[in-house]
Order: structure tokens, then sequence, then C-alpha cells
């Protein structure tokens, strides 16, 4: 009770703070942004700020007429020769290419296809199998749901042991000696190089080093931070990744997921899922399984074309831009965020890492009500949604965020608290899908 | 030698044969069609004859309109909260709704997610955990090369036994005391009720009621079927069932498969990929795995939503139909082609049952050069396509392939024949994706 009392009070004293002189410096910052120009890219409702690139990006502008092409023409007009004439069973593999290049992998190592929950499947029975005799699979106790779910599923599958165990206590229990006794028995950690809810960014040099002096394989899940944050899969030695396509690569809604094998395991992994376009030879027809070379071979049905190519035509955005610059501005929006709401909102505590080089594009905040704060925002036209149990999610995606919208979200912010928005009582009861 | 030769003489005898006959009798047919208006509903390129329907089937004409919308306005300008204000969440239920009036399944026990290859892992594995204690899962040895990969694969995953035993030896080979001793050890046998290549359509009851009598579960692969025959999974008392949305139902390029699940196995059965879409409690982000209720526990990842929406806008050309029309048309043309190859193509074997019950809505035509009449077919703009190693497959998609088109193709062929058009160079090298 002392310290709602006290978050009010200083709720009473910030308000009375003009956001003023924050706007000119927001204006200043934008304009001297190299990035500026890259908003124009997307299509935006006027007026809106939207906070949730990291739950469904943006829809680029050119993207419309690309669907409208794939739909009219290529199968409306060209029907089944568009596998030739347009390529699409090249699709997998062109977008891939184009994601590679975002997330620093090596030509040829990443396969655009399913969901990320099919593809985390496929990379983590394969890295069990790269690892015969060893028994454990480790996944954090506050991964997302899936990430935990398909460890657990992929040891109930193949008799394996599913283990939690946080990033941070990782290096301890892999060490050898180490209490958990993990070290010699893991065969497979998951770990997400951000996290969902809290945004914070891992140290994946470190964490993939280590687990691999305890002998075992890394799975890294990029959702949260492909094309947001450089990553450098080959560079610090990863094994295996995944990530899906529609938050901050634009995909659209449900957007295929990709998959990262590094070149050194593509021959000994694989699909389990054993499909017909992950064969070797697809249109010999042959009754027996033999997995194509290379990354192909995480194929497996036919995908989703419409999906597929809204998602490869996505990617454009990122053509002539270097993900050092999309960070830069990502941090400058982060650090913006950060500053305003410590400023303006101590009711409000930061949850995700002050630490630059600990952070994602994302800045979480803790309230009590954070469901309600957040119906309350959107109702004023900032986007940005609620996790359990007391999150306000605000993504920054960098690509069409600007430092006006930070400056915006948090005069609105301000705004709910100070009349007590968010005890409207339509938002006592949760809706299904935030 | 003496066999082609004596085709080439029939070849040069019915090349003098006149078509015009037919001609007037396919104009008569079709215009007596209660469903010939329903081409109307369909963009094709102007006369082109497409014959390849049950590969890719063709672009209904109100569905540029729908994804148009779901891009530009759903996704555009609603964004996040398309996932209520749209209802994409309850997209995969939907859509299985409407795939279930076809298939004859009960409401609530088909959804459409992932891929074919996908969930016919899901429900392999399922089946397979239904009958602990049995130790084989059969497929065919002339299946879908998906069907007898993910077979394998399963067997490989679970340490089960995987094996080969075609549909007409199966009765046999069930029996007690059968030669192949299955009866006791069978847990799921997998079947396609249409086959891709013959087009024949195995009697589903017979064989449902074969394998239940040996203790077994059925999977019905209908990708071949659904849309163009009746099926009757809860009349026939089928366990579970797998299909394509991009062939008969017209769903688009890749369009997500549906994965059916009788109702009594829902409680024991679901997804052992695992993802946060098939949780019962999805947004409650709880760290252990609880299966959503009824079919639902079939999803896992996220849909792919423009390809999913596509295949659901798809349907509704379906809305006023009844399958007992669709089989009717389907037949007559399917009759109709066989009855003019037998007529004026005798270099051309019918591969396909002449029994109008053991067919389904193809056409399959033997010939040693099978690859290069199909070019040559094509060239001519008649599209169907080939299948190793012989096979000229023709199509005969009921919603809109005419009997004009049935007489247009037998002209074309017999041309291709006649000319030696098959011969031409540019056909010795087969490409990729035919």
């Amino acid at each position: 009770v002392t310290q709602q009392s006290s978050a009010l009070d200083a709720a009473v004293a910030t308000a009375v703070v003009p956001l003023s002189a924050a706007r000119e410096r927001a204006a200043a910052l934008d304009a001297a942004d190299p990035l500026a120009h890259v908003r124009g890219r997307f299509t935006l409702p006027p007026g809106l700020v939207y906070l949730d690139g990291n739950s469904l990006g943006a829809l680029p502008a050119h993207v419309p007429a690309a669907v409208d092409d794939v739909v009219r023409r290529q199968w409306g007009q060209d029907l089944i020769t568009s596998w030739n004439a347009n390529d699409w069973w090249g699709a997998p593999e062109r977008a891939g290419e184009k994601v590679a290049r975002l997330i620093g992998a090596e030509p040829g190592s990443v396969l655009v296809t399913d969901s990320t929950t099919v593809d985390l499947f496929k990379v983590v029975v394969s890295a069990a199998r790269l690892r015969p005799g060893r028994d454990v699979l480790v996944v954090e106790p506050d991964a997302f749901p899936t990430d935990q779910y398909v460890v657990d599923a992929v040891a109930e599958l193949t008799g394996l042991t599913s283990r939690r165990v946080a990033a941070h206590d990782l290096p301890a229990a892999l060490a050898d000696g180490g209490p958990d006794g993990l070290a010699g028995r893991v065969a497979a950690v998951v770990l997400s190089l951000v996290d969902y809810r809290t945004g914070e960014l891992l140290d994946l040099p470190a964490l993939t080093a280590a687990v691999h002096g305890a002998g075992g394989l890394v799975v890294w899940d990029l959702s949260h931070a492909a094309g947001a944050v450089p990553v450098g899969l080959a560079e610090h030695g990863a094994d295996f990744a995944v990530g899906c396509g529609y938050k901050y690569l634009n995909g659209g809604p449900g957007a295929p997921a990709y998959v990262y094998a590094a070149p050194r395991h593509q021959e000994a992994s694989g699909s389990p899922l054993a499909g017909w376009h992950g064969h070797a030879r697809p249109f010999a027809m042959e009754g027996t399984y033999a997995p194509a070379q290379g990354i192909s071979r995480f194929r497996d049905g036919t995908p989703p074309l419409l999906s597929m190519l809204a998602l490869e035509s996505a990617l454009e955005v990122f053509a002539d831009l270097s993900i050092a610059q999309v960070r830069a501005r990502s941090l400058s929006l982060t650090s913006w965020l950060v500053e305003l709401a410590d400023a303006h909102l101590p009711e409000l505590e930061v949850v995700t890492p002050r630490e630059p080089g600990r952070r994602g594009s994302q800045v979480s905040l803790r309230h009590p009500d954070a469901y309600a704060v957040v119906q309350a925002l959107i109702a004023r036209g900032v986007v940005g949604d609620f996790r359990e149990p007391d999150i306000v999610r605000l993504g920054l995606a960098p690509l069409y965020v600007t430092h006006a919208d930070v400056v915006a979200t948090v005069e609105h912010l301000r705004a709910v608290l100070d009349a007590g928005e968010h005890r409207d009582e339509r938002y006592a009861l949760r809706s299904r899908v935030t």
C-alpha cells in the first residue's frame, strides 16, 4: 500500500512536468536519423502509434501489389507452370538467403519453411541425434511457451529428459562438476536471443561457447531478435537457429518461419518429418526417403506460397540497410523510452535491461494493472501489448517507429494514469487475444 | 517393337475418324449439366484447357479481392487487433468446418493447419499412441512418397516397424492367421483414398472395417479425393484423415492442409509438435503443455494467414453445391474421357479403373513417352501432368472442366501423336518440376 501511495504521489508530481522539451528533442533526433526515410516504406494507419511490430510487423507498402501478382498472375494465369516459370520451387531457399544476411548466417544455411514450432521441432530432434548417448535437453523456465513445449515433446518422443535452466545459471550448471551434473549429459540447449517478455538480449557468443564447452549443441530462437539486433550465427559458431517471419521481418500474419543449420551439421541433420519437398529427387517419386543436399533437407511439405512470397517480398525493405544501422536506431529508440519512462512514469518499473548491450528492441514496463493500462493505451491510439502477469510490452520496431512516437506514448501513458483510465470496468475482463 | 508398330498403325487408322460428332455430344452434355454455371466462379486463362486442378486448383474469381482485403485492411490497417477484430484466431477451425462438410466429417472434427506432411506426422504419431503394444505401421508401396516417408519417419522416431502392404492385399494380410502376422501387431494403416498416379478410388468402408477388424486404426489421405468424390468419414467410422487444400479445394499454391480426428479419439490424440496455439490457455503463457479441447489440439504454431484465409475464401465456391452433384459431374467427365480415349487414342492405355465406383476425378493414360507427350500437349494449351514412369495424368476438376475440354484434349493428343510432336528434342530432357 505504501508503495502504491508513493507511486501515486510521484505521478501527481511528474504530471506537471511538461513533455514539450521532449517533443523538440524527438523531432531533432528523428530529423538527424539516417534511417528516417525507411518509415515511408510502410503503410501505417494515420495517427496510430504502433508499438507491436514485435508481434506483427507493419505492412511494407510494396507488398500488396506483390501478393496481388502472386494471386492473379502466378496462380490465376500461370497456374501449375509457376513452379518453374515463377520459381515457386526455389522460394524457401531464396527467402532463406535474404534472412541469412540479417542474422549473420553462411550462404546456403537458412531456409524459410513451416512455423517456428515445426522448425524448432526439426532442429531439436536434429541436435539430439547429433549427440547420441547424451540424454538431456535444456530450455529456460521463462522461455516462450512453445520453446518449452517443443523441448518437452521431443524429449517424450525420443526418450530423453527435459530440464529447465535459466540462461544466467547455464554456465555454472554446465561447468565440469557443476551441481546439476549436466556436463557430459547435455545434448542440446534451446535459448531465446531476446526474451519475449523482458526484452533482455542474451550474450550469444558466451552462451554458445559455454554449451559447446560441455559438449552440447545450442539452438537459438531468434524470433524477437532477427531484423532488429545483430546476431552473428556464423561468426560465433552457433549450431542451429529458428525464428518467425512476422515480427521485425514484417512478413505478414503467420508468415513462415526460418531454420538455420550450420554447414558443418547439415549432412547429419534434417527434417524428421520427411516430406517429399525435402527429398534429393522429389519428382522421381521414390518410396524411400533420401534427403536433399544442404539446407534444403529441412523442407518437407508444400510451402504456403501466398504467405511465403509475401515474406520474401517484405524482406526487400532491408535490401539497402545494414543491421548495424538498424541496431543503432533501435538503441536510440529504446534508450529514449527508458529515459522518458524514468523521468515521467515512476509508477512503471523498467524491466528491460538498461545496459544497451543487453537490450533487444522493446521496452517492457511493469505495472500491477498492466492489462488494463495496455487497453487504455490502445483506446488512445497507442498499440502495445500485455504479457502475463504484469508487463506492458512496447515494441520499438526500428524501421518505422519514431522518437516522436516514443514521446507520444509516454504522454498517453501519463494521461491514462493521471485520469485513471485503466480503472475502466471494460478492462476488468481480459479478452482472449491481446 | 511389334507393339509399337501396331500402335502406330492404329493411330493412322483412328486419325481419319472425325471427332466432330464428339464435339456436338460434348456441347449437349455441357448444356444439360446442372453445374455448368460453376465454371464462371473461376478465373481461367482464355483458351486454356486446364487438366491439372488435381495438382493446383484454379483461382476462384472472388479470391483476389478477399486476399487483398486481408493484406491491406486486416494486416495493414487493423494490424495486431485482427486476431480479435477479424477473428484470425478462429480461422483454422472455421476453414475446418467448411472442409468437414465436403468429407462427411462431424462438426468440430476438422482443422486447417500446417502442410499435409506435418499433419500426417501428427495423426500417425497419435494413432500409434492410441495402440500401445502394437508395433507395426503400414503404408502402401505405391502411396504418394510423403506418406511413405512420414510413416518411416514416425517408425524411426518411436521405435516401431514400418511395413509396405498394397491396399488390395490388406484384407488378407490383416486377417487372423494371415501370412504377414500383421493381425494383432498393426497399430495404424495409412491409405490414400484416391491414388495420385492411377486415379483409383479405394473402398473406404471396407478397408476401414478390415483395419478395425485387426484392431488397428486407419489414417486416410484425402488429398486427391476431397472436393471431388464423396468420402463419408463419420458414416464409415474412419479414425484420422489428412489432405491438402490446393487441389480440388482450390485454396491456392501450398494452401494449408487439414486434419481430421474422429471425436472419439480427440481426447487421447493431438499434435506431438506441441506449439502454443494448441494450448488450452495460450495466453496464460504457461510453461507446461496442456492441450486445448477438441480438434483445436492439433494446432501448433501460428498459421500462415494469407494462405489460410485464401483457402477459407476459396471454399465458398462449394457453399451451395452438394458433393453428390459434384461427383455426378466428375463421373460424367471421366467416363467421357475414357470413352474417347478408347475410341481415338489406342496408343494410350487407360490406367484408371473403368468401373465408375473405383474411379477418382482423373484419368491416367500410359505411354512410353509420357513425359514428352505431356510437354507437347502443354505447348498446345492443354495442361495435364506427367508422373513417373510413364503416366499422362489428366485431372478433371469437376467444378470447371467441361465435356468440350475433354474433346479438345483428345483432339490435341491425337494431333500430337499423329505429327510426332512428342519426339521434339526439346522434350528429351526432363525438367525439374512438371
